[in-house]
This record gives C-alpha cells, sequence and structure tokens, in this order.
C-alpha cells in the first residue's frame, strides 16, 4: 500500500524547477509512484493515459505543463493544443488553459491551483448543508483529493459532513472498468476514518430498495448550459435508480466544469477509451462518461452556491481563479 | 483459452460411475478443467464456491449429487440437507432435490438434466416469438449452456432468435463482481459466433439513452408467486433503466425457478458473499443478487410460455421432470 500521510495538494501535481511532477494513480493504492513529465506533450500523455484523472485535476496539471512550455520555449500553441486535447469530455481542461494563456507564468499556474482547492472547500461546504444528520451517502468513481489536487467536490462535501457529525456510511462504488472508487475513494476514506464499505456498480439500486442509501453525492467533468451533467460513466444509472427510490441526486463541481457554450448534454463529446480496459479477451465497448440529464439532478452545488433547475437560470458564471 | 467445441450437457455436469464431474467455471475462458466431486459434500461445496453456477445447473448437479450419496450409502437426510444448503437463493436446489427424495435413481438424475435441457429449447422458442428483426440486445451474467447445464435460458433465447436472423448484437454487461458476463457468456457467444461486445455494468442506461439497446433479456434464481423475481445483482437497476426508456424487460426461466410458496420478493433470501470477491484490500458488501419488483418486468416465459401480468395469475405450474 502506498503512505497513508495526508495527501497534500503538492502530493497530487506540482511544478518544480524543470518537471511537471504527478503522483501515478494507476498503480494507487498499491504503489505511491511519482512521474516527472518534462514536457507539455509528456504531461498531455500522463493526462490521456490517466496517471492524474478528474476534471480538476487535469485542468491544474494542463496550467503546470503550459507554464512548463513556455519556460522551456515550447511552441505555445502547439502546447496548447496537446494539452486541451489530452482528453475530450472534461472542459476544465480548456478552461485552465483559456486562463494560461492570458498569463502563462509559473505563478498563474500555482494560483489555479490554489484556486481550485479554496473552490472544493467551498462548495463542499455549501454542499455539506445538504445533507441530513446520519446520511448514509453513495458516491461513485473518485471525486476527492485526487481528482480535484486537493479536498475534493463530492468527496470533499463527505468529508466535510463527516467532520460535521452528518455522515453514518459512505457507500463507494467500484467504478469499472478502472476502479477509481475501489482504489482511490476507497484509499481516500480510510486515511481519514470514514467508515466505508465498497460495492459493485450494479449493487446500487438494490441498495436503495433496501432503503439503505440516503442520498447520491458526485463530481462532474462536464455541465453543459441547461444543467445536463457528464460524469463518469455509471453516473446516469444512479440517477436514475436515485429517482425512482425518492432520493436526492447532487452534484458538486467547481465553475471550471461550467461550460456556458455547450447548450445541453446532447452536445458535450463522450470519451471511448481503449476497449481492452473493460476485456482483453473479447470485443468491449468502453465508454467513459455519460450524461445525466439536469432533471435527475436535485442540486448542483459549485463554489458559488447551492444551484436548483432550472439549472439555465440558477448557474452562476465561471469564476476566474 | 479452454477449447472452442461445442458445450454439450455433459460437459457442465454429469454422472460419472463414482463421482460427479463439472467443468470449473471459475477458470474459465482461460483453464478448462474438470473436477470430480465424490460425495454430496464435494459437490455442495463446488454450488458454493460457483465452480457450478447458474440456477438450472445447479439444480441438475444437486440431483446427481443426491443420486451419488445414495449409491454411497450417505445418510439421505444430510446429503439432501448439504446439498439444498449449499445456496439460498436459487429455489432450483430444493426444486430438484425434492424431485430426487422421491426417487434418488441416477437415471431420475438423468431425467432431471434432460428436462431441463429441453425446457431451456422450449423456452427459447416462446421466447423468441418476443424477439423483434434487428434487436440489439442487452443481457447480464451468464445464463446459457453453462448455467443450465445445457442450452441456455436468456442466453439460449438469444441463440434461437439469431438462428432466426432476429439479433443484430448482444450487449454483455460484464457483471461484477465476478464477470460471469465478460468471462462466461462472452465465451459461450464467441463459440457460436454471435456478434457481441462487453461493457462495464455501469454502461447500460447510457447505451439506451443512445438508442442502442432494443431489448433486456435475463434469467432468474427464483420467482415469487407474485412475479417478483431475484436474479444476479445488477439486474434491478437494468429493469429500472429499461422502464424508464420504454424498453422491455423480459425473464426466460424454466418452472423449477417458479416459487409458489414464497408470495414476493420480500420474502426471498438474498445471499451475501464473501467481500473478498469485491475488494481484497478494503470493506466491501457483496449482495450476490437483487429483486426486480413484477411490475417493471414486461413478461416471464418459461417452458409453458409466455406469461404476462398480473403473474400471481398467469404464471404455470411448476411442470415436474
Amino acid at each position: 500500500m502506498a503512505g497513508r500521510g495526508e495527501l497534500s495538494p503538492e502530493r497530487i501535481v506540482r511544478l518544480e524547477e524543470d518537471a511537471v511532477v504527478v503522483l501515478d494513480q494507476r498503480r494507487l493504492p498499491e504503489e505511491d509512484v511519482e512521474l516527472r513529465l518534462e514536457s507539455a506533450a509528456a504531461v498531455a500523455e500522463a493526462i490521456r493515459a490517466l496517471a492524474i484523472r478528474g476534471a480538476p485535476a487535469i485542468g491544474v496539471a494542463a496550467a503546470y505543463g503550459y507554464a512548463l512550455a513556455g519556460e522551456r520555449g515550447e511552441d505555445p500553441d502547439a502546447a496548447f493544443e496537446v494539452l486541451a486535447n489530452a482528453r475530450p469530455t472534461a472542459v476544465n481542461l480548456r478552461w485552465a488553459l483559456d486562463e494560461m494563456r492570458q498569463d502563462p507564468s509559473r505563478e498563474r499556474a500555482v494560483a489555479i491551483h490554489e484556486a481550485e482547492v479554496a473552490r472544493c472547500r467551498e462548495m463542499a461546504a455549501h454542499a455539506a448543508g445538504l445533507i441530513s444528520p446520519g446520511s448514509r451517502v453513495y458516491t461513485h468513481c473518485n471525486t476527492g483529493v485526487l481528482a480535484t489536487g486537493g479536498y475534493g467536490t463530492a468527496l470533499g462535501t463527505v468529508r466535510t459532513a463527516w467532520e460535521l457529525g452528518l455522515v453514518a456510511q459512505v457507500w463507494v462504488g467500484e467504478t469499472r472498468p478502472l476502479l477509481q472508487g475501489a482504489r482511490l475513494t476507497a484509499w481516500e476514506l480510510e486515511q481519514v476514518g470514514i467508515p466505508f464499505a465498497i460495492v459493485a456498480d450494479g449493487a446500487a439500486a438494490s441498495l436503495m430498495a433496501r432503503g439503505e442509501v440516503d442520498c447520491v453525492l458526485t463530481g462532474a467533468d462536464r455541465i453543459a448550459a441547461n444543467g445536463d451533467t457528464a460524469n463518469k460513466i455509471g453516473t446516469y444509472g444512479l440517477a436514475l435508480a436515485a429517482r425512482h427510490h425518492g432520493l436526492p441526486f447532487y452534484v458538486v463541481a467547481p465553475t471550471s466544469t461550467l461550460d456556458p457554450a455547450t447548450a445541453s448534454g446532447a452536445e458535450i463529446p463522450i470519451e471511448e477509451r481503449d476497449p481492452a480496459e473493460v476485456s482483453r479477451s473479447f470485443p468491449a465497448r468502453n465508454p467513459a462518461f455519460d450524461v445525466t440529464p439536469a432533471e435527475l439532478i436535485s442540486a448542483i452545488v459549485t463554489e458559488a452556491g447551492i444551484h436548483r433547475q432550472p439549472y439555465a437560470a440558477s448557474l452562476p458564471e465561471r469564476i476566474h481563479a
């Protein structure tokens, strides 16, 4: 197992003198290995290969990669393109690069990172207000320190709500095919001592039917102008099951995940990843994300507060770093 | 990979002179290994450990185990108990043992096996009548030759419908935690040349939302008098998603899976298996089955025909071997 020390923002991703350094999330929780990425292309490849993942965290990594490219004298447009195209669904990547294009400095990238962590704490404080005492919270994928470069969105909310004495138990959907729940979320929860149990993704609906779930909390990779939300594959089925059982389904994400230029979920590009992530023996399909329609989302929580339907009116402006 | 020859009923389970012999399904598709089980207790352990699995197949294995126990001079009541209690959810186990108690002969066990295979072909012929031309069928777990000792229930239906030219594509839910879909159903479909793709269980709802699924076919482990159906964990979430998208959800099972003594799904015992099947590193919960309420099931198909709601009136009597 990798070390049990507190996961500081710098452990997830940082800019050193001549490299972006990331904790390789593919090898967690068994091994604690850092990767030194010495060009924009190397950062892009680490994002594509999921060494670093989570919409806010890949935005931060891209910002560092762009600053590094500038210091190395790489062509700025080429650096922008390779980083922006590393993965298609999360909009944070392009948002962070647009910010960096205004000011490609190392200090700017650090400020983006610090702002993302601060936003997490703000949105977690807002979202914790939605959690009833004694809640058994179901969550999916990893939306914690690892996914954000610090604190977390949905999992940050779990942590804040736990510290407020509101959380009785966390259900961690294992999140196939890459097991971000079973590997990463479980590891983070164990580190901070919050009681949890991993379940197969297919078990969620029956836990709800048995009355063992009080709410569902997830993050987001892109939120369209109307509130439709792209998130890790499996989120939509959870939202359908939550609705059937009358349970609240909350999305927690920074304003950097909002995409006002995308009208609805139908326009969000969904990444298809290598089928070998699902099966190495037989044919497979591997969509990495799905879209949860706004009408299934009880609230979207950002650092600006709690937003309710209709989201086209309630979602805030993006807040710049 | 295990051999690609036709999977005859005798390859799945048979009674030899002094042993029940089963194909070890835990090691498929990589390895083709037979287990020789020389007592009722050994057969029960193979059922408990999932060397042989699938509600009809474990009924057949129990019948052979009971016949073997009689020939070996084991105490019949002890053999009955150990076999009946090997797994709690599938009712076929107890049904087959009740049949065997009337006539504990080798010939009777063979007749039960042959009758189960014949029933599969009958129910598949009925259920194929529900499949529209060009269908993209979503299925879960393994309900084929391996699960039944021959031909299959939901997967037998896929095969019959394919032979009739009705099936365009099969979506195989991988079926965590034990991957019966990704390991066993995929292997069976490849052997018979039906086009398929494995998907993570969490991808089902989004495939439906994209319009890439025309119907869902599953088997059953126990069907209560009112039609509520226990089946592999994940089935209930599929049924909810199918309902939301207006897609038919069909259950295909022999009358040996009917349990008229159980009024509703609330009374069906749900097996909790070893959490280590889900995670060896962290706490986990591992319910092996869930219950799909009758109102979500478009039709239940048995060897007696196609049964519609209200199931309390339409489900047939159990048909004896």
